[in-house]
């Protein structure tokens, strides 16, 4: 079958169709005729180190596609459309995924929308509800909300537990379009404080929780952002991870809750439970379109490196996805 | 009344004996005759900086003893014996409690046993299960095992959780007291690496939760201790407030989850919901004596300069109390 390695670790032009053998089906798990990948920032820090969590040495960690083949055990037929997150080996036109962390897809979606999903709505749903334990009513604080995990965070808010949502982005198209996916208060980080329009539009009280991609360059102004007892969720570093000082009496005061957490690495049995969770939560929302997957881009499989620049660019909003080849 | 109260924030020379009216019952709440109250370090910060949040000009956050009145919809007979927290003005023959943060004390315990349960207990209690959601059989690591909080944590851990119990203190007098507790390790943090210990006693895996009263100084220390998905419950900062050179990868890679606590400054509402909680698995152990409130050294009312003096100078094992005076 044909699938795309990296030549060497470093850029995008290292990314080459290849050829490999079709992935041994294993019990619990599903084979999967891949119709669509998506492009994840984990798949550009694998492209670029190698230093990943790969057990195949083909790129890709969620896929939408039919299934081929299945073992006896895991009651889910051939023919079946899915979704999910696999342990590498996304971008190919075969992939093996745990059966307990397929979703049916639903039937007004496409390939291309459905791979869309896993990834940023399971990350989003995680660092929201799980970790942020955000509550109805409440405030929470989105940052980079045209990216895919923020587009997914601001429709979970508003669906599940109508938030009052607040997001950051760097240009007024990104700022608009979350808007319409159902921000309140959107804020422009690169010509405004963001801190300080957090604080305005909440009478000063901050946000309940904060989902960080950032890290280090953001770390005083979501301090300042975040309520007492609020829930600041560290899952990126965009912004870099060196911080110079910390007064810890400054987190004791408002007993902040500091979580750093990633999906990716995470045990099979974890997955699964998430998937479970946010299956029987947001999949009937999918399918009454109160929940919809973000598409930036579409690439045939050939414009691999196309689509990985264009995610290192940050042209992006939503998700990048490869489209398989259609020609076996 | 007779009462406890700061001359002028300072050191312990400052406390002295003063009278004050009765305070007065609102709604709600109950007015007790105090038999017993218990020291904490919250006392010692209040009447060093006068900074505190108290309503009264009276120290002590948490007294025992018996219900001279109570309001109507408190559903407290006078004559009932109770312990619990309240909001200021503990250190006095009189105290007001809200009536929903009052417990019912055990038939098999003195007053001076009642006064040493609540902020330990409480605090060890919250930041065992509520925060670091220790889970049965999970390890944790339990700093200054020899503390009013760390005798109760290490009790709880074994009672409510069957923890792998690891706990460190400085001087083998404090050690072996907690091992009588129930810990499973003993770590002499001024003889050895605690690190290395706790590294070493969990096949190189970590602590599930650590209760962390320390900050600063024992940062490095603690990273290399706790486990992934790890809780870190910061609730005390005697090693510093100042943090250099963080690299927050380090806290990603492990998906730490740091949560800093205090209980005092919580709201009614909070202390309420805690005390039920804590009453309904607890209490009933209290009475089989499979939990037991830790006392160090009761002192009469009028010595509290020597009570203070005590804490001040980590000679305790377990609680300071002060007995109110019999006289009238």
């Amino acid at each position: 079958m044909r699938v795309i390695t990296v030549k060497q670790p470093g850029g995008a032009e290292q990314l080459q169709l290849s050829e490999r053998p079709k992935p041994e089906l294993k019990s619990g798990e599903l084979l999967i005729k891949v119709k669509a990948a998506a492009i994840n920032r984990t798949d550009i820090i694998n492209r670029q180190t190698s230093s990943g969590y790969l057990d195949f040495d083909v790129l890709g960690i969620e896929v939408a596609g039919i299934v081929e083949s299945a073992g006896n055990d895991t009651g889910i037929k051939p023919g079946t459309k899915v979704m999910g997150l696999v342990n590498g080996g996304g971008y190919a036109e075969y992939a093996v995924m745990p059966a307990d962390r397929a979703m049916i897809i639903p039937d007004n979606l496409s390939f291309e929308e459905a791979a869309a999903i896993p990834e940023v709505f399971l990350t989003a749903y995680q660092t929201l509800f799980w970790l942020g334990e955000l509550k109805d009513k409440e405030t929470v604080l989105i940052h980079a909300g045209g990216s895919g995990v923020g587009t997914a965070a601001i429709q979970l808010a508003r669906q599940l537990a109508d938030a009052h949502i607040l997001t950051t982005a760097g240009s007024s198209q990104k700022l608009d379009f979350c808007k319409s996916l159902g921000a309140d208060t959107t804020i422009n980080y690169k010509e405004q404080d963001f801190d300080k329009e957090v604080l305005a539009a909440t009478d000063q009280y901050g946000a309940a929780v904060i989902l960080d991609f950032i890290g280090a360059s953001y770390y005083r102004k979501n301090l300042n952002s975040i309520q007492t007892d609020g829930r600041w969720i560290l899952i990126g570093l965009l912004g870099g991870a060196h911080l110079e000082n910390i007064n810890l009496m400054e987190l004791m005061s408002k007993r902040v809750q500091w979580k750093a957490t990633l999906l990716t690495p995470r045990s099979d049995h974890y997955k699964a439970e998430l998937t479970a969770d946010f299956a029987g939560r947001a999949l009937p929302l999918f399918e009454q379109n109160k929940l919809k997957p973000i598409i930036d881009k579409v690439f045939p499989m050939e414009e691999v490196q196309d689509a990985h620049r264009r995610m290192e660019s940050n042209q992006n909003i939503g998700k990048i996805i490869l489209k398989m080849d259609e020609s076996d």
